[in-house]
């Protein structure tokens, strides 16, 4: 509810700056917990959380046999309308992976239901193909003028080495279809094993991987979302890692146990600085705006769309949590 | 001898595997060792040991004068049969790089004996024309159905930028060609000659180098073998650098000093809970083959290809040199 | 003074290399400082000081209300001979992005003046098709057989994602203009504000950036210049950075204060030992030369063309600089 009340302030502070780029409405993804798709009573716990963005599992979390009952559980969630009980927050599932064989049926089931998902989630994505693939289904699939968001998963080499043409597949094939390419999720696990990599404590083996990562997603301006820190007990190295990230430009990170999510989205949560910066380039803007055409100049820097975008998202995701 | 029995051991358990994904037989390259392709007594002395690969040198290790003499030697040698002392080795060639003008010389030479080498190793391989060049001369010198492993090495700037590009060749050719693409070899001592970088103790100069390599290797399902320990004396180091090297995903190591193989050969073993797994997973894939088709599962991740052939591999490299 | 008879000496040593390879005179741009274009004062100063390279800046380093005035008195300055009071320098505008819509009246100004800049900087470069609009402007801006060195910028994302084509694309385009390709800086600050990211202390946040850029620039034959160091008092620190660079292959860094000058150009002052190394392999081509054709060998390396322009390369800042 106060999420709602403080975007409005933010709507009314840089109307002008959405009539030109069409910002769409933000949608925070500091923490994206998966829960499996096929236990209620994980999701319904789930619901209850101060969390960004709820990956309501059929992949990983899932076995095999439980496939369906992931499917119809999540429909059956899909049928009603979301229940705000904190605050507004991503209501998302992640399919299985193109190469499954089994990401037809997932879609099938989950975009037909009453309500859309916010967001779906796509593993494994190797190549423009998969792009190729996830548009037609999905275009196929929603009705009317509906839209969900679009997460990329890099987890493996082809993948990453793709990556540069697969946002750029996503961002033109969005332009005309029913999904609006917003985040990748760097998938550290399937990426190591892909690799034949070890993980260490550093991390320094993955660097490469990361900051790729986080280049190509920040170059079509997209959330890029950190690894999972599979040792969920240990609070302490979490906190470490999501500054390490945070610092590289991840903008989120993925979570595994409740435990986490609040660690994560205080890591992420822009700092004051960063919220003044922001708040101070979109109010000149408007005052700009009201002067003439031309270049736009601000702190010295000239501003172009992506940092109008980058700052209209620091503003949405330091309104639409500090008063959580 | 143990080799071949333990391999046969392996092909038992997983010839159903090899029918679907068509794994060849696998050569470990752990250590790469040089010897001078000029120099009878060294070459005799190396055959003696129980290394993995030898790379009979007509490059580096070769003075411009003695070029034609590497070569008669490594003929000779090669129109004799491999005797086998300890157990079955890679018995390589590496020839001059192509803009050297001095490659079709050597592979006149050493493709014509009368037996073939087991693997061409070709270095500083800058662009798809090299891989064009080299597809050619191979499937023209070659007899019969004769075939040779094929190891492809990054030594500079422009071959790395190229390094998607030149794999995707050398992939693509070899489907019709008498050569198999096997190994990457990131040559580190040209690359930092060529950026004008300067070896540090922690190699931090090195790492975008050395994971993109590796990336692109494990992209296209090939060995990633790591730069030379030029300090040969320091074995210590050695042990270091191996283990950081293989958390990166990197399974071998050039040498250059018959000490070095066997702390190389121990550091690039898979460990046992890794053989275990690849054995687990080859068990799991027969059980599942006699059940039916459909995507297959093994301890929560879909298995794909690439995963089958890593697997396979760990099983054969563990399986041919543990009992050596 | 000292700078041209040191030049005259290698021109003597090393002329049939000049005849083979065409090397260019060649500009040492160890430290490349900005200087405000719209401050005659600090100007003035600038031209007094040892500096390999005054970048008379149109672009941040002056505001949206000064930027006539910085074009006017740059051209002012251009429309005076060099007046060499220490030694040669580089004498570089900085225009405008072409984003900015300034560029072309920036180039208007300073390409028409009596006498050319030696060099033109263009920051913030994003595609080839920015390679291309600059080509064309330049081509016909500059009258008669005019020439200047060129330095792209590499400040964001998707500049650093399409290096090696704006790379390309401008050593293609040099061929047949009037602009010759002679440096990338990394424009680290631009950068991390399009990343998201945040610079700690080791930087490791930007590795793969600063990593990548060194890679593409030497795959091109082109300096790399590496990121300011903001801090402008901390000299302990700008060297400790510096070295960091230079160990990564970078050959100069951008400066801010005068300060700075000093501890930069010795940073990246080439060795005693490169200099013999490259002294000797310029002495051994001279040799080689006057016996025949064929490979080039030294010191067991195949000599290629650009191992013959980095050679001559160290030899021409060493001399340049040492007797300054």
């Amino acid at each position: 509810m106060f999420f709602l009340k403080s975007l409005n302030h933010v709507n009314k502070l840089s109307n002008s700056i959405k009539n030109v780029i069409s910002v769409r409405y933000y949608r925070p993804r500091r923490a994206l917990m998966y829960v499996p798709g096929d236990s209620s009573r994980k999701l319904t716990k789930a619901f209850n959380l101060d969390v960004d963005c709820i990956a309501m599992d059929c992949e990983d979390g899932v076995a095999m046999n439980k496939k369906d009952e992931a499917r119809e559980t999540i429909r059956n969630i899909l049928n009603h309308e979301k229940v705000i009980v904190k605050r507004d927050f991503d209501r998302a599932v992640r399919v299985n992976c193109i190469g499954s064989g089994l990401c037809e049926e997932d879609l099938k089931a989950l975009l037909t239901a009453k309500f859309l998902p916010d967001t779906v989630l796509l593993p494994k994505v190797e190549s423009v193909e998969h792009i190729q693939w996830f548009a037609e289904k999905v275009n196929a699939l929603i009705k009317g003028n509906g839209n969900v968001d679009f997460v990329i998963f890099i987890e493996n080499p082809i993948g990453l080495i793709n990556s540069h043409q697969i946002c750029r597949a996503a961002v033109d094939l969005a332009q005309t279809g029913k999904f609006t390419p917003s985040s990748i999720v760097f998938g550290s696990d399937d990426f190591c094993a892909a690799l034949g990599a070890t993980r260490s404590e550093d991390g320094v083996e993955l660097l490469y991987a990361r900051q790729k990562t986080v280049l190509i997603a920040k170059a079509f301006n997209l959330q890029a979302i950190d690894r999972v820190h599979i040792e969920f007990k240990d609070l302490i190295g979490l906190r470490k890692y999501c500054e390490q990230g945070a610092r590289m430009g991840y903008t989120g990170k993925q979570v595994i146990h409740p435990d986490q999510v609040p660690i994560v989205q205080e890591a992420f949560l822009p700092s004051k600085t960063q919220f003044e910066w922001a708040t101070g380039l979109l109010t000149a803007f408007n005052e700009y705006q009201k002067k003439g055409a031309g270049a736009f100049v601000y702190k010295g820097a000239m501003i172009d769309k992506p940092t109008m975008k980058q700052a209209q998202n620091i503003v949405d995701v330091y309104e639409s949590t500090k008063n959580a």
